[in-house]
């Protein structure tokens, strides 16, 4: 028995995906990957360079993360994929034994490199730390996840910024199209040692704007087939408008019984408004972002701490929270931590934000099982609106970042 | 019994100092305060705009440390003395339930002010933030100190960068003695509020490398009657050697019943010798400067994790410590952190270097307790010096700021 237990334990479970519950378009679900489970809707906090900025991995696993993202493209660069490999992949490298999703670079190459040749065979981009150039094509962009070590991993897709000219569009859809062929083509060659673990591979639809070209894009890689989807090329530029309409168009478009994942998205808003049109994984930086700039997500709305009416509030942020952030300290201190410029400010609320984000969607999931989303997330919009502190609305007020 | 157990817990202990062991000149003991106990040697890290740079309060509380410093100068100017009382008091505003000690703001009036002006009144100076005049006399500094509610505060002072005229620091002496009974004066004719809660005040020793002048000093001091003796002055250019022969021979011109505060020290080895001189208690930044700028403290030495050959080395700092940072991540990981201007990478490296200080004061105690504090001494210093890794000796090493 015991030789058994032990046996399971070391066997990683292959990646699977169970759809528990529907309530309209919103779905809940889980995830099951060779690192663990990941409960659906998921938000994904983003780790670029293999850490939270600013967060403890204890407090990013306290918040209820059960996943995290790392960049394909910075780790590439620095330390490199060998060198992460060598040290034993991303998850020891880290010291973190939860789920990893890598993304593939394709949006950083498009918005942090300056020189950038796109062909058929790769993208070749001049790197944003000593200025080599570095060329990524699919097949690597799939090695380097393996080196990485990832659960997940993206296909390499390439993003255009909108608005766009329909030919730049439409070009670019179908180079992802084909690169994503020759992902999964590259993912399922790959050597024995990458494949045992029950890694996963993603698709990314392209077709910026056009509905017809999503289509397009969507059935093509269901066609190939993979382990989840993603929607990509949003958040780019867009009306936050024309980006629900597409999610709420795409989401149909790919397997009722596979993970939908929205790229780069977004404010606690976005998110409901998504999972109210049947997404399931979220990745954004929004939460330790705006929480260095002293921008905290609360229940009662979004607050700005640097405001000068917090210099003497001895309220805590939110005294229900689950976050110790947000329930023990004053927004006073706070406010004291952003104007004497400590570090620890910019930590509490990007704990106080991760929470919130995740508490957030542990709640939606709740609803969703319990067949009230809609009254959830119509709820949460009112409590932001009519239990805002007053004084956020004024004009020295709030923006998200 | 629940009642009488209730009103104890509700009543601050006053403060007062037990010796319990000696062992030679070194020293252990233990510090009433209100806000509980603390056991010398003590190192206390410092929280100079009321936060412990880049660390979360937590892992300040976990490394071990029973007290920490904030800044009479820094709060006077922002938030203000004023402000903090009128949230409940530093304790209350920063969440911090343990003792505080705060220094008087004589010597950052010195270091941070580019125009000052002694006069025998007060010192009056130009606030690094905003270049207003600000004046700080001996009962000023009293009543700020009051105001942020910290169990120890210290005299004001004037503190003569070394070296000097020997006039210059006869000069200083002599005001920063007549300042000192200005400053118990005021301390024991405070409002009620301030004074029915223990708190204790401590003189300063001054009289630069003149052992003359610190006997003149430390004499004085003791006829006026303070709870505790700090050595100040030192640490601000003079040479090593000659602040350990100050310490040496000034140590035992104090009470021995009362704790000795040697402030702005130092090094872990500065801190061994200070104790085998007779030292109770110290505060520095060290731990957490030297955590941002990349160098661990260890039993095996200081490590320069920046220094390349960590980027390929998973070993942990000390797989043996009892900080989690220091066992749990890799030196090829903080080494990428730095590498990256991830701040999570000072983050951890603060903490090692935290709860390194405060084990090596709490092995300090047990070594006292147990006579043995000369032999624990010696085989730090061999440990540091043998133990060392090799690539750290070399000449891209390791240099403490």
């Amino acid at each position: 028995m015991q030789a058994r237990l032990l046996y399971e334990a070391q066997m990683p479970e292959p990646f699977s995906f169970r759809l528990i519950a529907t309530d309209g378009a919103a779905r809940a679900g889980e995830i099951a990957t060779p690192h663990g489970m990941v409960r659906t809707p998921a938000f994904m906090p983003v780790g670029t360079q293999g850490a939270i900025k600013g967060v403890h991995h204890d407090d990013v696993r306290a918040s209820g993360a059960d996943i995290m993202l790392a960049n394909t493209y910075h780790l590439m660069l620095r330390p490199s994929a060998e060198r992460v490999a060598a040290l034993g992949g991303l998850h020891t490298l880290m010291s973190w034994p939860l789920p990893i999703i890598t993304d593939s670079g394709g949006f950083q190459v498009m918005s942090l490199s300056a020189l950038r040749k796109v062909t058929e065979a790769s993208v070749t981009f001049r790197s944003h730390l000593d200025g080599t150039m570095v060329e990524l094509s699919p097949e690597r962009a799939v090695e380097v996840q393996s080196l990485l070590g990832s659960d997940i991993a993206m296909q390499l897709d390439e993003c255009v910024r909108l608005p766009a000219e329909p030919a730049e569009i439409v070009r670019a859809m179908e180079l992802s199209l084909r690169w994503a062929e020759r992902c999964k083509r590259a993912f399922e060659s790959a050597p024995d040692r990458f494949q045992k673990i029950g890694r996963a591979l993603f698709a990314i639809v392209q077709g910026g704007d056009d509905l017809k070209l999503r289509e397009r894009s969507a059935r093509a890689l269901t066609d190939i087939g993979f382990q989840g989807y993603a929607l990509g090329g949003l958040a780019v530029g867009e009306t936050r408008e024309v980006m629900l309409d597409i999610v709420a168009a795409c989401a149909p478009m790919l397997p009722v019984d596979q993970p939908r994942y929205l790229m780069g998205v977004g404010t606690p808003a976005d998110l409901l408004e998504a999972v109210g049109r049947g997404i399931d994984m979220f990745d954004c930086v929004l939460p330790t972002r705006n929480g260095r700039h002293g921008l905290a997500f609360t229940r009662f709305g979004p607050i700005n701490i640097k405001n000068a009416h917090h210099a003497d509030d001895p309220r805590p942020l939110d005294a229900e929270s689950r976050c110790p952030a947000a329930r023990n300290f004053s927004r006073a201190y706070l406010h004291h931590l952003f104007r004497a410029g400590e570090t620890l400010g910019g930590t509490l609320l990007s704990i106080v934000n991760l929470y919130y984000y995740q508490d957030l969607l542990a709640a939606a999931r709740a609803a969703i099982a319990a067949g009230r989303f809609a009254d959830y997330r119509a709820q949460s919009f009112v409590q932001w609106r009519d239990k805002r502190d007053r004084a956020e609305s004024s004009s020295d007020g709030v923006k998200i970042i």
